[in-house]
């Protein structure tokens, strides 16, 4: 470990759940996937206090993950629609579900995905798109992008040269 | 909508949210990812209160994404290992990252994945698994699987009859 650590928000992991904010928005996104648009249809399948609803849709609206689109003029009443950011969140939630289905769901799974057009199951996994090599914890490794800091720099180059020794105590996947 | 909700756990995604808790236990397991162990490297990294990492620390072990391994007697000091749940849990990780890379990272990318034996950038990707079709809003549906209850399917029905025409108000992926 460095003792100079980057800003915790240029992680893109931090950034991505900084944006999506705490666990009501994964659960709205995942009512809008669902089809749901109206602020009263996501208070009824989520069991939500109508000022947290209020205050995640309107977080959700300005950094962009769903557009608001006025459907009422009197009394003002709004449709809050996904963006291309918005659905672009999508297979994260499937790779979520997914994960969720595999750990938790020993009665067997409740929901699954499957093709819209064939209905056929659809078994969610994690791949390099060029080479689809599977995205697993052996096989990767972190690399600093054109966009890292000084400080990023030095603690991904810490982590590697530590990493081998850390990693033998752990138990195989 | 029905009038008969399906009990909120039995949805694998907020099974999946609820086990891995809050932000800070995705954090944790970002920093496992990495190869940290102990608690002082943690919180260290996190900047994160004792009494809350020792809360998560402690909730992440009970359902099975860490496991504790004792380093020391005297003081008792313990190793956080990821176990093969956890493990399991990089997939979406890594989601995340290109999701957060590609959405919040306007300067460019800080940290990105690489193959660790060849050095060479991945660009994860979630697809179908036997047909490597991408998981995309516009590709799935959502079916009951074998552990689904009568509300659930009843709810899934009715969120097929109802979605095209939810569909066609939302701006193209």
């Amino acid at each position: 470990m460095t003792s100079t650590e980057p800003p915790a928000d240029e992680c893109p992991i931090a950034r991505a759940m900084s944006c999506v904010g705490e666990w009501w928005s994964i659960l709205i996104l995942r009512d809008a996937f669902l089809g749901l648009t109206r602020f009263d249809e996501f208070q009824k399948s989520l069991g939500i206090a109508s000022n947290i609803l209020a205050r995640r849709l309107k977080h959700m609206t300005e950094i962009g993950l769903l557009e608001r689109r006025p459907y009422s003029q009197r009394p003002p009443r709004y449709d809050y629609v996904l963006t291309a950011r918005g659905r672009d969140f999508f297979p994260v939630v499937g790779a979520m579900l997914a994960w969720g289905n595999r750990h938790l769901a020993p009665e067997g799974p409740s929901v699954v995905l499957a093709a819209r057009d064939s209905g056929r199951p659809f078994d969610p996994v994690v791949l390099d798109g060029p080479s689809l090599t599977p995205i697993t914890l052996d096989a990767v490794m972190l690399v600093a992008g054109p966009g890292a800091s000084a400080a990023m720099i030095e603690r991904l180059n810490s982590i590697k040269a530590s990493r081998p020794t850390t990693l033998s105590t752990g138990p195989g996947a």
